[in-house]
Formats: C-alpha cells, structure tokens, sequence
C-alpha cells in the first residue's frame, strides 16, 4: 500500500522547485520550514492511513446511480467528512473565506499525496477549488458570500461543466442555453457529459460552474457565459432548500476512477416538478465572457491533472519496488543470499524500476516548478509578476501532458514489473494503470496541451521568455560540467546536448510560425512537448543532485541523462524533419 | 467493429514476408496463390461476421466458475463449434491426425484475425495448437493415436501447465510431483495457476500437458518432466469417460481478456473421490527431459503471442481511424467542408493515427517473416535448413516482445486518439487496451524476450548468423538509396543510420558476453531489442514501398523513417553507455 514519500515531496518542493529560497527571502511572509514540514507530514499521514484505504473499496463498488442520485462507496463519506475536518481542502483557500491562504506549492504538494492514494478521492475536491478560484475572481460579491465559505471548508463542492456532446475540445460548439429571468437570475436549459462529480451524497450541496450561450449570443467562443447552479437553491438563511432543475441522469462506466461519478447532466428538464422548468442560475463575470472566467479555473485544473500523473506514477513505483523486493525468481550476479534472488536484482528489472523512479521524480520536479512560479507571481509586482506570470503559463502544459503520460507509462510498467501477477485485479497494478489512463485525457488533451505550448506559450514576452528559461536549465548544466565529477558519468554532456535540442527546436518552432506554416508547427508540437520536458527533468535532477551532494540523486540524475535523455536527438528530428512525410502519409487516412 | 484487412495480410505474407517467393519456387507444393487468397478471404470473413461479435460479450460476461465447471460466454460454445467445424483449428495441423498441413504462414496470418476479433477467442486454440505440436514430435505412438486427431480439429482443446506460485519465469523453482503408477502411467500431484483455458464448457475433453517431477528427479530444470493429464480419461473406445484428478479451484480476475478462463488447477487432490488420489498422467518424451519438449511447444506459442500484439494493434488502429473519421471538433487547415472539420484532419491526431499504422505494419512484417523461416525450415535440407531455423530462433523474441509493446502502445494511442469516449468502456477501445496488456508478460516476459535475444539468439552460427540478417535489411536499404527517389524522402539515410546503429551494438553486445561481462549485456537487453526491431520494421516498410511503388506505401516507410528510426541512436547509448549509471542508481532500490 502507498506510503506518501513525505522527505521526498519535501526534497522537491525546497531545493528542486525553489520554495526554501521563496521562505528564506520571505517571499510567504512568516511561513517557515517548520510549519511546511509539518503540514507535510501530517498530510502523508493522513493519506496513507485514511485515504489510501479507499482506494480498492472504491474501485470496486464505484459510484451508483439510482433515482437520480448518486452513492458513493462504502466508507468515503466518512473519509471525506475526516478530511474536510482536518482543514485540508482550504489549505490555499482565501483566509477571507476561511481558508489557510498558504501558497500553491503546498497545496500541489498534498494534491499529490490525496492522488496517490486515490486517485478518484483526489479528483473531488480539486474542482471545488477550481470553483472558489473561479469565483474568488470573478463572481459579485453576493455570490461570493453566499457560497465561497462553504466552498471552502469543503461542506459543498463545486463542479466545472464544460462538455456536450458535440463540444469536448472545440468549447466554440457548446448549445447550452441561458435565458434571463428578468430578476437578475438566468434559466439554464441543456446536457452537458462527462460532470465529474457532478452527483453525490458527500456534502450537503453540489456547486455547478456551467458555460452557456445567452439568446443573443456572438457564435463561437465569444457568446460563453459562466453560470454558478447550485443542486439546492439557498434559502433565506443561505441554507440549501429548494431542489434546482438540475439532475444526474446518467454515470458513465469507465476504465478506471470507478468511484469518480462521471455525470450526464440535465439542466432545466422539469425534474423540479414545483416549479417552472429552468435551473435557476446566476452570472458569473461578464454576460458572453465566460470562457476567460472558466480559463482562469482550468489553468489550475490542468496543473492538477498533471500532479494526478505524478502521483499514480509514484504509487506504482512503490508497489511495483515493493514485489520487486519480495517477488524471488533464478539467480542474479547482485546477489548472495539464499535461494532465488529477489528480481530487484536482475538488471532488466532495475532498468524498469529505475525508469520510473526517474520519470517520477522528473514529472514532480517540473510541476513543482510551475507552482512555484504561481506562487511567486501571486506574492510579486510588476514586471517580476509578469515574469512568473509567464512562467507558470509556459510550464503549464508541460506539467499537465508530460506528468500524465508519464503516469501512464510508469503504471504500465509496473504491470510489467510484477509479471503475471500485475494482470490481477487483485494486486491493484492494473488498477492504476486504469486510473492514470483518463489523466493524458481530460481537462484538455495532451495533444491540445501540446498545441498550447507551441502556439500559445512559445510567442510569451515576443518568444523570449522560454530562452530565459532554457538559460535557467543550462546553468544547472553548466553546474554539473563545472564539478567534473566522475560520479556524474556524461550527465553534464548529455544535459547539454539535450538542451541544445530543445533549443534548436524551439528556434525552428518559432519561425514557422513566424512563416505562418502553422500545420507544420502543430504536427511537431507533440514531440516537442516531450523534448522540452525531458531537457527539463534532466536539469532538475541535476538540481536536486547539486542540492546535497547524495550519491542516490547523483546516480539518479546520471541515470536519466544516459540513459532517458538521449531520445531528445530523436525527438528534435521528429519536430524539424518529420512534418513531410506525416503530411504525404496522412493522405490514406481520410475516407473517401 | 474490426474488418479484416484481407488484403493488406495477403500484402505482407506475400511481398514483405517472402510468401510469395516461396509459392512460385514451389516450395509447398502445389499451393498457390488463389488458394493462399481464397483461405484468408474466408477466415476474414469468419472474423468479422463470427468472431468480433463475441469481443464485447465475452468481456461482459467473463468466463464464469462454479463448482469447478467454467462456463463460457454466451454465444461462445456456438461460435467455437462453427470455427472448427470451418476447419481452422486444423490449419496448420499434420495431415495424419487430419489437418490441412499448410504453412506456418497462414497459421499466423489467420491467427492475427481471430485475435483482432477477440483476443480471449484466440487464444484458446493457439495453446491447443502448441498442445498438438509436442505430441506430434515428442509423444509416443499411442499417445499421438489417442489424443492428436481430436486435438486437430479442436474437438478437444489443450493446455499448457507451467507455472505455480514460487515457479513463474524461473521453471527450475517448480514442484508438482509425479509418481510411477507401475502400469506405465504416473499420478500428479500438485497446483498450476495462471493455466490459460485450464478449463470451459466448450469441448467434451481437455487434454493439459503438465511439467512436474519425478521423485528420482535432479534438482533444477534437468529434473522435470511432462505429462499429458486428461480431464476425462478415455474409455475402451477412446472415448472421454471417467472424470481424472484435476479440477479448476479458482479463475483469476483479470485486467483484460475476460472470456479467457485462466485457471488455478489442482491435481490429485481427491475430488475424484471413486478412486484413489493422483490425477492419472503418461509421460511425453523421456523422463526429465520434459522442458525440452515444453521449449517446443513455447517457441510457436511465443510468436502466436506476438501475433496478438499485431492482431490487437490492428483492431486498435481500425477503430481510432474510424472515430476520427468521423468525431468532428475545431477546424483544420486541411478541411475544406461545412462546419468544424473530422479530428483526422489535426496534425497532432495525424501524428498519433500513422504511428499507429506505421507499428502495426511493421511488427506484422517481422512477425510474419519469422513465420516464414519456420516454413523454410520445415521444407528445407541441410544448411539450409539449419539457416532457417537459425532465422526463427532470431526473430522468436523479437516478435513476442516488440509485437506486444507495440500492442499496448498502440491500443493506448487508439484511447488517446478518442478522447475522453476512450475512457468509457462502452466505446470498446479501453478494452483493447485492457486485453493488450498481458500480451508483453506471459510466454515469457518481454524482458525475458530480451535476454533470450541477447544470450542466446546473437550467438547463434558463431555469431555471424545475426549479421546476415542485418546484411538483408541492409540491402533492402540500399535498393531505397540506389532509387534517389524524393518521394523517399530522407529514409535511406535514416535506414541504414538505424542500421549502422544495430550493427554496433550487436557487436558491443557480444564482445560483452565474450569478456564475461553478462550483467552490463543484460542491462543494455530491452534497448537492443526495440532497436532492432525498429531497424527491422524500417526495413520491411521500405520493403513493402519498393515491392509495388505504392504511394500509400512509400509516404508511410517514409514516415516511419523520419519520425520513428531516430529513436535507434538513443537506444544505441541506452546499451553501449547506460550499464554504468545503471548499476550505480540500482544500488537505492535494494531493500535492506
């Protein structure tokens, strides 16, 4: 069972990512050290003896719908009641609403200890706080009294309803419609798909965040207005009362996240018998310019999602180093003991377990990086603001789609590492290769982040801003070649070279654009986005290996550079040179 | 729902694979190419009208245990009858006992379609097939007259009883015991798991070849035998009477396959209780030699296997295709239509679709090009001969592990490709990937794959027997240089680096065996594989592009060349230069 890795997280967080400088020079005003370690600790406490225990219960029994009303499984409703006690879902809430107020990093942090242990129990409330960032900036006043400090304590939760049928990736395709009541209130009628946690008896009200089109309207993505439909309308003393028009007319059966109810909903069907049809909605923001409001919590989601894979895949390295330790099968050189060796011995094994160890550790150390960066331009000014600002919206994508593929890929090899037996339901190997599989997916998908990062983030601060950064990875480079340590192996050489690649990419990427050839741009943005994290992840295990000397980071961050990073070569030519012959290829795919 | 790609089989047998060759030298008799055309246009057929209806049912429902009887899905027993009754469990079978005798080549071809159908279908008659290939060369005369013509026409199924508990890649740990009964017979005694159709309602019989030891036994895997254990033991007719000692204890929940019963069997435990214990066995070959004889049966079983990576690659491909085919979302440069334009037209979607494609094609072309040495082998003398079976002992591990990685990675690019429908189970494409991933861990895991290839398969003919073959794909390469066609783009040039590439590391590889350095070998095993299959795919896909001069075929060798070979140098490190920072990062896993 997953044992949250609290000195590691810590490790990360402080010398990786950049949070003890931040406490050092005050940057979180009194928060020190001490209160960080602790919170961690008492966070991976938490996680592994109350969260972790959910994790099978919910994979089996799943959600369930009936009448319109979603259970979940055994034992959650007391968990999540346990959590929301203990303070952690307003850990970076407001203070003015009652939240803690601390800063992002911390909150990434605990985000990954709640995933590991369950992914579907982590899911929840990560869009309860994209709700009260949502209407933290966006939403009147009133709103804002009336809901967020429910919000944030975790009594409701809150939802992001985005998807219909015909509007998943492309939200310019929405048809929900919103009409004004006249009282300042709007009706909301319509389906969306896919409401994660759009139903379900853990709080005593659900908060729906909906995109819809006024009657009149712009098409496309300028006609978006947000809505906040709460499943209870408030009564006079802001408790919930009435039933809203708003119902979970379906769960979907999914791979994995079994006990993560995936909602059709049906607003303004006439479900509420007593009164008109219509979901009873207020604006949030601006009338058509809800989609900025909706970014501003999907930015965030998206960094979320991208610690889900960081924390799948850590908890498929544990297991799958645990059997390792345990499984005994034919001899290995490594080993002297008695009988079969362990096949942590074999070194077909410890490429496998190494693999994931350093993926792991290179996906944290990049989505860290990006909360730090939303830290320091929340506690900045100016043009230090404006820096971070855009570091955080350049990492961003890459947090989200390289960490999730890399949940994928570590879970798979877990299976892999535990042989016939990681097949078995039982052994719960599948069961996160299961869950990590939706994270690549949702809340944009890897190749739409992909798409981000080289139209929308290469072009911050005139194209400038991402050569500040590579700058950033080639001083840890340079750090490393400096020492001229044979404990490093070729990490400096290899480091170098797989930012040079980045490099060279991004100056092409850049001018195609320029060129306007943007096709051929998009069809390299993928193998780009891998290239960029992995020159990435290489600089930062160096980081953390230059942090402390240790001689397992060393190897670990020699590991990845001999061994992972060189694929970067291959990925710089799949972005310069591969545009062709995809463009000539595709042509067979199209039906006539 | 899967099509088989009729022609695009009888493509790669005859033009990549060498089938065509060998039918005009004449070298299976009369065979031509209008019944070669014939037999996989009728297996087709019976694929995807018969076969792929069962996918969906058969992953519901699940094979069931009760009372130690299995039952099969609905619709199953039907189908299996109608399949055999088609003849195709016979194929491949040795005309004596009743089967068709045709090549290995069809076998494999018709294989791929049953399991693109349903992968649980498949490969129930694969393990019969292996069942009837040790009987017919290791078995005795009675034996064979007993059990193999009901074997052939798959009236009776058969199984393979390997594993137990503490015995699952390392054979030499296992202890089912066998003893003489005096009469010539043996009595079993012991547990199997993981034993694949162990047992089911679909046949009268099951006939399961057991590896257990004799009491007299050496130690180690020179001290096992095998055994053929009947679940009804023949009366005076021949005919299944008497219930023997085996039972089925338990099925196995599984990520995938669900129809596939994979069985916890007990022998002699007693529950035949009119008899004394001991389940009633005859020996196969000679006592203690029966891994030999099991390593017959496992090398076939190995490339059937891979044949399921190839089979469900296809139908993952075939799926993703359509969908994007169909999905509209956004707009694309290259949509010129009314509204937001079909997802095939998204360079990214492009990217992940041919990736698909271009894998698929070229682990079915080494697949089937290993089918084709075991033909040659078969109906060859001499040298010739022996070069042969050379080829097949080559490409065996190759195609086991590339094929099933490219299975996983394809089915899992196939849910991508799908969006956030890949997550649900209804849309069918989580079930592909569900079913692909035993695919790369059981006859052998891929690591074993690798270390089979590295230890034992460069060795072969000196050493030099690789090289030949590299020689042929090099030539391969040369015919795409000599062209100097622009429509090749850069392939040549990417060929025969990636060429160069698997050169050099085979040599490092073997002067690393030679100076005894086997964990540095072992270490580099899986990266050598997948750079070998990738220069080897490479090469049949430029193969594929000159047999005809396709466009179709040579924009996708091309863009397997420009997008896909690149990865060669980075495993071409990963070996010669990755043992070192292994070894060293290896030392934090160990347990204390």
């Amino acid at each position: 069972m997953y044992r949250a890795p609290v000195e590691e997280i810590a490790f990360a967080l402080k010398h990786v990512a950049g949070l003890k400088a931040a406490l050092d020079a005050g940057s979180f005003g009194d928060l020190g050290e001490d209160l960080v370690d602790a919170i961690l600790g008492e966070a991976g406490r938490f996680a592994t003896d109350e969260v972790a225990p959910l994790h099978e219960v919910g994979d089996k029994a799943g959600a369930r719908l009936k009448d319109a009303a979603v259970t979940m499984p055994p034992g959650w409703k007391e968990a999540y009641r346990h959590w929301i006690e203990g303070g952690w879902n307003g850990l970076n809430g407001p203070e003015e609403f009652g939240g803690q107020g601390l800063p992002t990093m911390l909150g990434v942090a605990t985000l990954e200890m709640w995933n590991s242990a369950s992914m579907a129990f982590g899911l929840g409330p990560t869009l309860t706080m994209g709700a009260v960032e949502a209407l933290d900036k966006h939403a009147s006043e009133d709103l804002k009294a009336a809901y967020l400090e429910k919000l944030v304590s975790g009594e409701w939760m809150g939802t992001m309803n985005l998807t219909e049928p015909q509007a998943g990736s492309d939200l310019a395709a929405l048809r929900t419609r919103a009409e004004r009541a006249g009282d300042g209130s709007y009706r909301i009628f319509g389906q969306k798909i896919f409401i994660t946690y759009g139903e379900h008896d853990l709080t005593g009200n659900i908060v729906h965040l909906v995109l819809a089109r006024l009657p009149d309207a712009p098409a496309g993505t300028r006609g978006i207005s947000l809505f906040l439909v709460p499943k209870y309308l408030l009564d006079d003393d802001g408790r919930p009362g009435a039933r809203n028009d708003v119902f979970c007319s379906g769960l979907e059966e999914k791979l994995g996240i079994h006990a993560s109810p995936t909602c059709t909903m049906i607003y303004g069907d006439g479900f509420a018998k007593d009164r008109e049809p219509g979901a009873v909605g207020w604006l949030i923001g601006e009338e058509h310019r809800g989609l900025a409001c909706m970014f501003t919590m999907m930015n965030n989601a998206r960094l979320a999602v991208g610690m889900q894979g960081v924390a799948v895949a850590e908890a498929a390295f544990q297991k799958a180093l645990a059997y390792a330790n345990d499984r005994r099968q034919g001899k290995a050189s490594g080993y002297s003991g008695e009988g079969m060796a362990p096949i942590v011995h074999h070194p077909d094994v410890q490429r496998n377990l190494l693999t994931m160890k350093a993926l792991t550790q290179s996906a944290r150390a990049i989505a860290y990086s990006c909360a730090h960066a939303i830290d320091m331009a929340s506690v900045s000014e100016g043009t230090a603001k404006a820096h971070w600002q855009d570091r955080a919206n350049l990492l961003t994508p890459v947090a989200k789609a390289f960490a999730t593929d890399v949940g994928v890929d570590v879970a798979s090899l877990g299976v892999q590492v535990h042989g016939g037996m990681g097949f078995i339901e039982e052994t719960g190997a599948a069961r996160l290769l299961r869950d990590a599989r939706i994270a690549p997916i949702y809340e944009g998908t890897n190749g739409i982040q992909a798409i981000d990062l080289v139209t929308r983030k290469l072009p911050l601060g005139n194209g400038d801003h991402v050569f500040d950064y590579v700058g950033e990875l080639d001083a840890v480079a340079n750090a490393v070649a400096a020492l001229n340590s044979d404990d490093y192996g070729r990490s400096a050489i290899c480091l170098e070279q797989a930012l040079d690649d980045l490099q060279q990419t991004t100056r092409f990427l850049q001018k195609l654009l320029e060129d306007g050839r943007s096709d051929d741009a998009l069809a390299g943005a993928t193998p780009y986005l891998r290239l960029f994290a992995l020159a990435a992840g290489g600089a930062y295990l160096a980081r953390a290996a230059l942090a402390e000397g240790d001689a397992g980071r060393i190897a670990l961050c020699r590991f990845f550079a001999e061994n992972l990073l060189g694929e970067t070569a291959a990925l710089k030519d799949r972005v310069t040179g591969g545009a062709a012959s995809l463009r000539e290829a595709a042509k067979a795919l199209v039906s006539a």
